[in-house]
């Protein structure tokens, strides 16, 4: 058998786990079975559009030595490259699955497998169906990777854990520095995650390490009010010499338009600025010390500080993709289920229709934000307190993290 | 005897690691003599400020357990708090000097510690010179910190080889993450250091880790054209097609007015946003996909990615200066000298008068910097790697660091 493995979307810690994670699976396979019957893994760079190219990679080859594994695992980012590519409607225009089957066929792809976020599992959905209906055998799984943790059907998504683990570290590092100086400052941290505040919201954390910070807590799932933000801020610093704001990059102001306004190839706008907008109101209204402080793309590739937990599970969901494509399933993407009977944090591997988490998204549950709509209740600490446990230490070389890299 | 020790400036990585030099190495002397001469530290809140109101911790009974001890020297920013304070001339008026002198009497301290940058080194150097013109044998003595590396007469500063290995870990995954699409792509990374390119230049340390990034390095001892910035882009995009540039905050633009304008308590301008203006710049200019990404505070604050030989140096600065003030010195800043005879890298400690190193601003060396103005030599690897060798592991709690914070 012959599989192929893609990567799509924006960056993870967590994602090279997850190709690890099938490609280790195949090879465990493969051990135990005949000749004839090895799986052989290629990695295919820059998703689809590495894929029209047949810009293969043998991962037998390239993941020869059991250290460069250990090391993919551990680096950050799509080691097999990304690409943001819609497929087209079928019905509207197929040549373009055309051209994917006959590549497929060509090089005798039995399995693909396409880690990525929801635009991913709309190609794993569109892709599987198109197959089907041709009576191609040909299997199509997708792999969840988001630090957005908004698919569907999933406790939460590979990748966000590591994601969670680097926001709440680094803004208690952050509120360590804030606190220093006697005058009164107010500190806001602007955080990624879109339309979904699960990442803005796991910085509730701190305060099951002994914090009183973030003071206030801002999520595209409650109104946001520009006046109430002031008075929410006004409020704390009576009780609070230096108040930490955590931010959702995705909350929408009542009448001021401070986006960049410019839209990446989804149509998505580009999120920016809310931190610095925020900074500069507080700096008028309130007239206090203030800064603001983007997270940036650090926080979905900072792998020093990757969860051990998520990394596992992220690998984990690579391994149970292989077990799908095995069993002859396609279209489907990898889940994970709480078992939430047990005291004990408990993971099982599940899969859904692709197509039901494609262009969907789950935003952050209304019964877990407080009735000010300025902070979190502690059910949203339960939920997120087992992601970011454990540590991955990163191989060192001469005081920096070695990264694997493909030879391309 | 007894000590008094306070913490001032921007705070660091390494500060809470020179107060841990200073109250053990006291603890060891006391451990070796008779009890009329064992020596008692206390640390000073807020530093001249906390000293005027005797705001006092007996480190004694603070760190009795050895456990404390270790989290508080892993702990980033200034445990004690911090301030921005200037003494005033004593010749202008002498009556704030007065009122140490009275407190510090009343306290019976033998030897005032402060540990700081250069502003707090004129603290030293102005108090210290007054003491001894009234004939008090009170000893001052100064502990250097500082991420810019700027102060003179010492190799290089406490606190500023972990604000280095920060800014490369993070710069490296930046250029993992910004590699993974097909799409020609400038970075720029905004980095702290004030008038000196120190900080900024240490992003030359990811080549001696295998990568090619950081394709331009702009320091504030170079001269910087926006003309000759669009240049270099574009011609490094020829050959890259993700490039990286290191941008100090304290370069300064030919015409062109992007500072805020507002000036900090010792009339320093406040640097932010020649990122986002150079970001602006190379979408207008060039139109390609970019993005400015601040280091913001993380850099001075992101203990958990503390280099090893800096915690070291910052300990020993602080056992040093305890030596200094038993031998009945006053005055002096603690000084890191390189062995340059050794192909080892190995320090020494010595000492300077305070006010050699007040008020100065030790800039990058103009030799280091390439012909262009747009890199550094390798003169300036070799200077920086040792600085950020060895890791220190953060004690963990949930996932989460612990941080040492005083009851107050």
């Amino acid at each position: 058998m012959r599989f192929a493995v893609a990567q799509s979307g924006g960056p993870t810690c967590a994602i090279n786990a997850s190709l690890v994670g099938i490609f280790t699976a195949a090879a465990e396979m493969s051990n135990k079975v005949q000749n004839s019957n090895k799986i052989e893994v290629f990695g295919v760079f820059n998703g689809v559009q590495g894929l029209l190219e047949e810009h293969f990679v043998d991962l037998s080859q390239a993941l020869a030595d059991p250290e460069d594994v250990d090391l993919l695992r551990k680096t950050p980012s799509t080691a097999l490259g990304s690409c943001r590519f819609r497929m087209p409607s079928a019905e509207q225009d197929d040549s373009l699955y055309h051209k994917i089957h006959h590549i497929l066929q060509k090089n005798a792809i039995d399995a693909f497998f396409y880690i990525g976020g929801n635009d991913s599992m709309d190609t794993v959905a569109k892709l599987s169906a198109w197959l089907e209906k041709q009576g191609s055998p040909i299997r199509v799984i997708g792999v969840p990777k988001t630090i957005d943790n908004d698919l569907v059907g999933t406790d939460h998504t590979p990748g966000f854990g590591s994601a969670a683990k680097y926001v709440a570290m680094t803004m208690q590092e952050v509120v360590r520095d804030s606190s220093v100086y006697r005058v009164p400052s107010v500190t806001i941290c602007e955080i990624m995650g879109r339309d979904a505040g699960w990442l803005t919201a796991s910085t509730c954390l701190l305060r099951s390490n002994g914090e009183v910070a973030p003071h206030l807590i801002y999520l595209p799932e409650s109104d946001f009010s520009v006046a109430q933000f002031i008075r929410d801020v006004k409020k704390a610093m009576e009780s609070h010499r230096s108040v930490i704001c955590a931010v959702s990059e995705g909350i929408t102001l009542d009448g001021c338009d401070y986006r960049s306004g410019a839209n990446d190839a989804f149509g998505h706008a580009y999120l920016s600025g809310i931190g610095r907008f925020l900074e500069d109101l507080v700096r008028k209204e309130i007239g206090c010390k203030v800064r603001s402080i983007e997270l940036n793309v650090m926080q979905r590739c900072a792998a020093h500080l990757a969860s051990a937990a998520d990394l596992e599970e992220s690998e984990g969901a690579g391994r149970y993709a292989v077990q799908l494509a095995l069993e002859g399933l396609s279209g489907q993407m990898v889940t994970l289920q709480r078992d939430t009977g047990s005291e004990e944090y408990r993971i099982a591997y599940s899969h859904m229709p692709a197509a039901s988490a494609a262009n969907v998204t789950r935003t952050f549950p209304a019964a877990w934000i407080n009735s000010s709509g300025n902070d979190v209740t502690e059910e949203a600490t339960a939920y997120f307190l087992p992601l970011i446990q454990g540590e991955v230490l990163p191989t060192m070389r001469n005081g920096m993290p070695v990264h694997f890299r493909f030879a391309t």
